[in-house]
């Protein structure tokens, strides 16, 4: 065992009221304040290993001395949202009128795409919220998720995730924004201003390091270095905290150097609580606690793994009690833990319940009815995101198809509602274990919205996502062969442990697409037909011969319920691409981890014959206008505890208005440990009309070129910087400037992960 | 800039001469105590970058005020030893008379497998020697390769390398031993005790990390924490220093968390010399001091590098003077630098000459001539550790091949002597700069063993190591056809920086035999013919298809001069293979980075899709013979600061004699950390006739299975430990210990990398 830190609760100050509820309490009536409860049938399961800890307790006995969290009270499975608030309503009435202490549970549900509800809306991935390059209108979605959450009576959100890619192998690459930590962090942070302005707390996740498992497997120990963790893993946490004021985090999965991180208090106290001040609650990833016996083998029971969860400082265990229920209370009374840390955790939860209006919350009012949780403002919301997510990597002119092309369709993902949709999407969490079920939502699939856009199109499915079937080849060669273009729809299935090509549990040895979908492409590529590849994924996956031979390449990533109809806006011009990459387009599998966030040696060199370099970068993609840049300045000095204000102009140079995101990067020259080849430090989405310029006025703090200097502070360096506006792998133009001045410590006083401000 | 440590000299009072010596030295003649210099050709290119640092000086000139080290006098190039050694003698006498202090150089030599010399003997690669699990035979190895050092006027050689393998696309594994730390902390120790039982110091390399680079590319970051570092890293340098008692250590180009090792005095300073009392030389990698600036940016000039370096613990720069020489002699003046760690790196060095005798040495007598560097001698060592490396992966029956067999041998190692030799070798290393010339040593290839052993044999090369020429394809399948056996021998070619399939800057993004080979393998198995596979590599390979497929498939890693019998007397039964896998037989190149010394979550459970266990694993080799286990014991409890004895008998079951590797493997059922799964405790080779039976009494420190706590102690823990005999993954049998006690931390008394002792 660690030494356990010094009992501090750097929370503030309690009010009165509710260290007079503590005062009150049994250890009981404390415990089931820490706990959640989840009720759902055998078939509801939807993580590993949570069969593992015998016959589950009924609610009402569960819940009699009270209860902390109640675990998706909607979302688990398919039920009517009216019938569930009116259960709802009068489960916490019960808990107001039949617990000693009156106090209702906190309700959470996920959230990530959309309230993970039966019938809710469903937005595009958080891949495609990074590739939009556009918080503003994240935070506009976020608004409406909260909204419905909160008229169900939802106080909690388990979104958004903040971990910064690292290895597109993993599954869960899918409900990350990006690979740099910057991108992650603004339009992360976004999602909680836009969710908790409806008074619905988002839990940041996953704290921290899970993206960065071995080989990109699920679970897989992370090998990182703590200047690794400080520099990239944890900045967009920071930023969501200090800058979003979250309230909730839940710790991940994750072990990082042989620590698993629901067990170090070095994190989840020292970092979280001391050094950024957080004051919220700190709720456990579903069962992570119990992992620390059963699949960390750092505990020798959950008596132990409670004891070493509680004292690091996670506050409660979801998705019920089965380490903080009964195995804590008799490492309570056995004096294995002070019930100090016990009493910090349910300070924690009481002040979050105060806050949400909960400690005077009577459930006496009637239970909404009728609540559209899917509503015109929602799906106007999905169509604009999708609009501005997709990215358009390759184009030989054959885009915008004109309106009287003859298309062949073909494709897994051209006709399938699931295929828009990521996997913590209800139609693929949940719905699976529901067959039959309606799904709730109108979601035309790719295959309508081109039958919109154009008169004349046959449609062939072709061949399977993940299966080798190649029987549906010669069709779709036939049908390529009669038509103008072939339109060939590819890519992913979300699911979960197994059930899909990317999700939770669905882990990739390689980056090819899956199954037989690259040999349909060929067998259509050879027909000589032209051939637009429209990849919806998850994940980026390995497709530069595609680049090289297609005649255009369309990257959407899960782009939601209104998604069809962006990417058949793209094909037919009525939408000008405007997405970004917010990750590499894989080289190969064999050459992951790569990240464009990477030290000069990162990505081979005179030193090695194999370069890592993708095939296409972060931030890139193409449009049917053209834009460039001129004008860029800087100042020569700046010093290293100041504002870096930089100026370019961007001019729509081509015939069509569309959107250009300016992406200002730089590279610190020499540093006192390796630094970055090319690292983001600000960027703007712009609409030009034709022949229009832009000035952009970046002000960009030196905060955010500090870096973990070899005794581990922070610190930003004085030294010459280069600047430039294009891509990460692409100086459209360029300046240096140079930091001057001592070195530059930071402290809480410093504007840290702040946003880069836009001046007027 | 980081601080520097305080300087301290702990290395033993360096006698008066020395200390007088460094008082009557100018600063020039200090810095020429503490470089080397290479004199060599514009063809001799061996390493990136070389060529940056403009016209070279004359050695002449170089050394006018002294010379530390001699680079590479006899092996940058095939020229005749009895020639050399005049030259050399020449030189040093030249130094002893010429210059004010007459103090001759060290000559350092690459001696990896075998002095690479021309016409010296070449033995097995590395990853042979850990197939052996033989360090016996590799010390002796050591001592013939010390012995021909010594003849020629060599006092170091850069060997060993004891980077433990930790990703099987880097090119540099076939240099490395075995991915378990302690397989190469043995194994490498005996060949530092072996060589430097001939008065030639050993050099370790490369101190640290450099093995577990991203994605396997060369000179790409370590994502690593200090637990892992000190774990699994650092381990075989620990144990070759404290028992080996090695003399000299070679930095690794990497870095690890954003800090060059180069420039990291807490390892090069504080693990080294403060916590091991290291007290020889640290020289550089070539180049190494000047890869901080050019290469990792963390210095704006040579000066600044050199500053760093030296002030980090570098006390040598190699190959030549780059940094040390003009630009520190100019940071000296500037006040940049104390001339004090000028003082501490000559005194080394002077330590070192000292140690050599090279202080008294006047190089009056005669320079030695007709040493034989390949001497029957050499030879046997050559065969015996050959014969001892083959590991048998898979054999249906077929093998061994009863003499009377038409042999159809094909594939692209079958009859290339190369394709015996790993990357060090002087025929792979230096010959192919130098086309035309004899190799200078007999090696007969397969073909021609093979011949040696069976009668009717026929042979065509079918394909190449790596293009995608098929025209031999035809040949191979009609030669197979009218055979009884087809003997396919595959594998890599070792080069330097792209010119092979394996070797330095030779990294590979998938992990298929290279260029057509399987294709090959693939058209012989279609014509039903029983297909033997031989691979000669310098990395495992993905071969479970093969060992799905194949009659049989022989796995060597590059067998040196001798080591074509070895594979045709294992094909014939003359030898019963005993090599045990070193390394595991990878899954995917996707799978990657995988070790079997993994935690419970790094190889993949119900919490992803995709496991990553090998197709072989770490330790496993079959036999024509069979083995069993039995009267496992171990005391109940043993203290935590105690010794672990393990008995466990072993009997050969089958019917004819052979070599069996026993290996003890532990399990710590739950630490303060996450443990591996399996954890080689100890091993030993025994040979047993038909029916015999030896019990074999392992005394395990519990200091082997001590591991970083939270808090960065080196502890052993109370606490369960399963105990197995089998292999990392197979528990042929097994039972379980406890550690009692207190938690026992390490200390500079306890016996901490001593080797698992075997009682009589």
């Amino acid at each position: 065992m660690t030494e356990v830190p010094a009992l501090a609760d750097t929370s503030p100050q309690p009010r009165q009221r509710i260290l007079s509820l503590l005062a009150q309490m049994t250890l009981e009536e404390k415990l089931a304040q820490i706990v959640g409860f989840w009720e759902k049938d055998d078939g509801d399961a939807v993580a590993p290993l949570q069969g593992d800890f015998g016959e589950p307790p009924t609610l009402a006995n569960f819940s009699r001395h009270g209860l902390g969290h109640l675990t998706r009270a909607y979302g688990t499975k398919p039920v009517d949202a009216d019938e569930r608030a009116r259960w709802l309503w009068e489960f916490q009435r019960g808990l107001v009128t039949n617990t000693r202490l009156g106090i209702p549970a906190i309700v959470h549900e996920e959230c990530l795409t959309g309230l993970s509800v039966w019938k809710a809306a469903t937005f595009p991935t958080p891949l495609a919220w990074g590739a939009s390059f556009n918080p503003g209108l994240v935070e506009e979605m976020a608004a409406a998720i909260g909204e419905s959450m909160r008229a169900l009576g939802v106080h909690q959100g388990l979104a958004p995730v903040l971990d910064v890619i690292r290895d597109p192998r993993w599954g869960r690459v899918d409900e990350c924004i990006a690979e740099d930590p910057y991108l992650v962090g603004t339009v992360g942070t976004s999602y909680v201003q836009g969710l908790q302005s409806q008074g619905v707390h988002a839990t940041l996740k996953h704290f921290v390091g899970y993206s960065n498992s071995r080989a990109g497997r699920n679970f897989a120990p992370v090998h990182a270095g703590p200047r690794e963790v400080a520099d990239v893993l944890l900045p967009p946490f920071e930023m969501a905290v200090l800058d979003g004021k979250a309230r909730s985090i839940m710790h991940s999965y994750a072990e990082i150097d042989g620590v698993p991180v629901a067990a170090d208090p070095t994190l989840l106290t020292g970092t979280l609580r001391e050094q950024w001040g957080f004051d919220g609650t700190l709720v456990s990833d579903y069962f992570g606690v119990a992992f620390l016996q059963l699949l960390h083998h750092i505990a020798a029971d959950l008596g132990e793994a409670a004891v070493q969860a509680l004292t690091a400082g996670v506050d409660i265990e979801l998705p019920t009690g089965d380490a903080y229920a009964a195995p804590l209370a008799e490492a309570v009374r056995a004096g294995r833990i002070d019930e100090a840390y016990v009493d910090r955790a349910v300070l924690r939860v009481l002040q979050e319940k105060l806050d949400l209006g909960l400690l005077d919350a009577k459930f006496e009012e009637e239970p909404p009815t009728g609540v559209d949780l899917d509503s015109p403002r929602h799906r106007a919301l999905a169509r604009k995101l999708a609009e501005e997510s997709v990215v358009l990597l390759h184009n030989d002119g054959t885009l915008p198809l004109p309106a009287g092309r003859r298309l062949a369709v073909m494709g897994p993902n051209a006709d399938r509602m699931g295929a828009l949709f990521g996997c913590y999407s209800f139609v693929n969490h949940v719905l699976p274990q529901h067959p039959g079920i309606d799904p709730g939502i109108e979601a035309p699939t790719v295959l309508d919205a081109l039958r919109d856009e154009f008169a004349q199109v046959t449609y062939t499915p072709a061949c399977a996502v993940d299966d080798d079937d190649r029987s549906g080849f010669e069709a779709a060669v036939a049908a390529a062969t009669s038509a103008d273009v072939a339109v060939l729809v590819m890519g992913d299935h979300a699911g979960l442990f197994g059930r899909g090509t990317v999700g939770e549990g669905c882990d990739r040895d390689d980056l090819e697409l899956p199954g037989v979908q690259r040999e349909l492409v060929e067998a259509v590529l050879a027909t000589g037909t032209p051939t637009v590849l429209v990849l919806i994924t998850g994940r980026p996956y390995a497709v530069d011969w595609a680049m090289q031979r297609c005649a255009a390449v369309v990257q959407a990533f899960f782009p939601g319920e209104e998604g069809s109809a962006a990417v058949a806006g793209v094909l037919a011009g009525t939408v000008n691409p405007s997405g970004r990459l917010p990750v590499s387009i894989p080289r190969s599998a064999g050459a992951q981890p790569y990240s464009y966030l990477h030290v000069a040696l990162g990505e081979g060199d005179e030193v090695t014959n194999l370069s890592s370099t993708p095939a296409a970068p972060f931030g890139f993609g193409l449009s049917y206008t053209t834009y460039a840049y001129d004008e860029l300045s800087a100042p020569e000095q700046v010093p290293t505890d100041g504002y870096l204000p930089v100026v370019v102009r961007v001019t729509n140079t081509g015939s069509i208005p569309g959107d250009d995101v300016v992406q200002l990067y730089g590279r610190d020259l020499a540093g006192s440990v390796t630094r970055p080849v090319a690292q983001l430090l600000g960027y703007q989405r712009v609409h030009l009309r034709p022949g229009q310029s832009k000035t952009i006025r970046f002000v960009v703090p030196t905060t955010r070129l500090a870096f973990t200097d070899r005794s581990y502070r922070r610190v930003v360096e004085p030294g010459a910087v280069d600047l430039w506006v294009g891509t990460s792998a692409d100086r459209q133009t360029q300046v240096r400037t140079e930091l001057v001045g001592p070195v530059h410590p930071i402290d809480a006083e410093s504007p840290r992960w702040t946003r880069t401000e836009l001046a007027a």
